[in-house]
């Protein structure tokens, strides 16, 4: 495999306006956590599959004693009015090439199938915890940026770069003529943040008039917010040590 | 030599319903141990050779003076009932492009060849040294476990990633749609273990039907665990400089 | 994406005699300073963008809440004699592929539009502070020199090498019969050195004969200038601490 | 430039039976001391010149003012009985893959001007220094063995593996049914060994039955024999101090 490949599971006819939600690995899982959220509570239905020689030369063994490369793979939900394509994913790519390279074969894909919007999910990370997550957006088109204010997003308040897929899918997609928006979830950075990851998905719901029951992801959020608290305290008696264990318990393959 | 090569020694003809075992440089040794012992029992011939800009820029000087590229080389075993293929290497590649690449180059290979079914044989790497090797396997398709548990091999025991060729080579293999097997022998990580490579010369034997003599095999076998329980007295009196030692000894081109 | 691409934002004819100035971020920024500046000033059009996978996986995000890729700009000015195009950029290649790849397309790209001479702008580090600052030149073509000379440019006072595409781009130009010169301005190395890039704002507009004024950049240098001089100043008590803190503030993408 | 090129001077016509000898920068030196040597004393004419991106990104400055990029060159000379090619290099590939790319295209070039022979040259390190160098050779073809052995060439009497173009270019070469031969000259490791390249040159006169004087590399030789005894005598008093500072005058980029 000299490149990057995707395997359609089916031929996709005739979608309603689509958009595609990117949902990948990266600050505070929040994307990953979203897409996979989304495309369960949806049953949306898996029609394409990615692999790339720029993920890393290993295979994920389950359970049942099956093994299976490392991949991305898309989720098709046919809603009332518009379809919507999930994106969700094992991993990013581990190099600038590999994440310039996969990018351009998710957005030859979904625009293949009609896509005008690709919507990204990930993380702003501030170092700090704070209990009402806001959503920051970034946009390729300016003009798009007063109607995503009413849901809530604040345009203008984060600086600097966004480092990976959540800022290269939308901006590469841009080129092509497509809209691009990053939606960042404001997180602390160390940690997965499954309350930041809610909030977006309740975003995202009101933005595509989605059915999705939050119960689920409520329940993860308090019990993951427990235990930020408890290690908030735990980080207040002794700095370094909490940090530490804290590391550990974020990575890029879940 | 810009990519992955296969250099054919011979047109192979009309080959029964054939397999491929692979045996790579990785944990323990035990896939080259494997694929060696058996290719030279079978006295095997060489029909292809790879070569891949994704191994080292080196060449192997041998004893009378001659040198070569480091290369992976296919053997041929016309067996009464199925014929088997052998994948015998010095390396496997360094990256994971080269992983990928490599990978499918010898995918085309043998599934030009009419291969339907592709075995990789590796370690699986405990930390601990015991007296009798498990063999854990995983497979691309469930619905074959039920017959390789018959075998002795246990399913659904290992955890986490298998990282390189033993795992990538069935699994990209298993989207041609080829069946793909890994078969991992229980070791300790630390040394090359000829006793779990012994185990798995039987299991191949048994579930391909071949005439393999394992007498040197098991005298190879006996001698390095004499070694290893050496090690392991002195690893209990001194852990430190027994594992420094150790670890010198393990090299992955041989 | 797989290699680099370079956008047009309009179909440019009939150049007058172009020369391309290329002002890539390096030493000093010095490159990049004076390309910007030069761009602005002469209210230079924006013809095409380029785009690299051997750019970083980042997008930049604006004040007002938009997002894009990093890229490489090109202008264009239509002079009294000669056209001048600038190459204006947020960052170098990466990786030695990365800059022989986009260096080749660039040069395809300005070939194509007629240019036959590239001059690129950079920074000579001397690890030194001097208040009158030289100009060096390099010249692909040795006949060229006696001329560049005319114009205060020190030729043959330079020893070493040129990292990246301050020496790569002209070049790789005269191996496809153009002329290439870079000229690089004399700078300690360890800030951004406005002054200098000011020295070569003014040579290049004598040399192409450009109505530029140094307003703008006379006051950015003597700003710099001060603020160097009271670094100097603090150096001398504190060596260590003060280059600490200088190196913090260089950085590639401004 | 996406990959390596080779740009022809001037077409060659009709070789008598040629060979061609590599020597690039690597151990000792001693290949690129003994190509820059040979192509010199035999006044050979530059006939093609290599470039890659797998070459570093910068340029060489000369005293004059001109710059160029980092490259290997082809020379040619017309000997009574046979032709010889001569490449001389500022650097080798700096990864695998490039080491792979740039043989290839050596390859390519010399078999198309029917060159049937590669001879490369390079060093042995042995990490001692001695008055009498010896000369080592690896053969692809184990049937020329003997007839080398008579020039006085040793084989068999290194171990382990030949790391870059000395080992890969040969060893490639065979893979085209040309024979390849490396000539090692014994060195220390630590410095330029003009005295075990002189041994080299002296031995390709004789084997291709050349007119070369070895004047001028034997008073290069005794000079720097004579600053490496007093380096010796040095790091008998003081050990760590002297490598220290022989160490620094080994670049590869002369």
């Amino acid at each position: 495999m000299k490149e990057t490949i995707i395997i359609e599971k089916e031929k996709v006819k005739k979608l309603k306006n689509p958009a595609v939600v990117i949902g990948l690995p990266g600050i505070g899982l929040i994307g990953q956590v979203v897409s996979k959220y989304i495309a369960k509570e949806l049953k949306a239905k898996k029609i394409a599959v990615l692999y790339s020689p720029h993920f890393p030369h290993q295979v994920l063994m389950t359970k049942r004693g099956t093994m299976r490369l490392i991949r991305n793979s898309f989720y098709l939900h046919r809603g009332k009015k518009r379809d919507l394509i999930i994106l969700v994913g094992d991993i990013q790519a581990m190099s600038s090439q590999g994440q310039y390279e996969v990018a351009g074969k998710i957005i030859d894909y979904v625009s293949g199938l009609g896509v005008k919007k690709v919507i990204s999910v990930g993380g702003y990370s501030t170092g700090t915890m704070v209990d009402k997550r806001k959503i920051f957006g970034l946009a390729t088109n300016p003009e798009r940026i007063s109607k995503l204010k009413k849901y809530g997003i604040l345009f203008g308040e984060t600086k600097g770069s966004i480092v990976g897929a959540a800022g290269i899918i939308p901006s590469l997609a841009a080129l092509k003529g497509m809209e691009g928006v990053a939606i960042l979830g404001e997180t602390h950075g160390g940690y997965v943040d499954t309350a930041a990851a809610r909030e977006i998905v309740k975003l995202l719901s009101r933005y595509f008039d989605l059915t999705i029951s939050l119960k689920r992801i409520d329940e993860r959020a308090k019990k993951s917010e427990k235990i930020i608290k408890k290690l908030e305290d735990e980080i207040k008696k002794n700095l370094e040590t909490a940090f530490g264990q804290q590391g550990q318990t974020v990575s890029y393959i879940r």
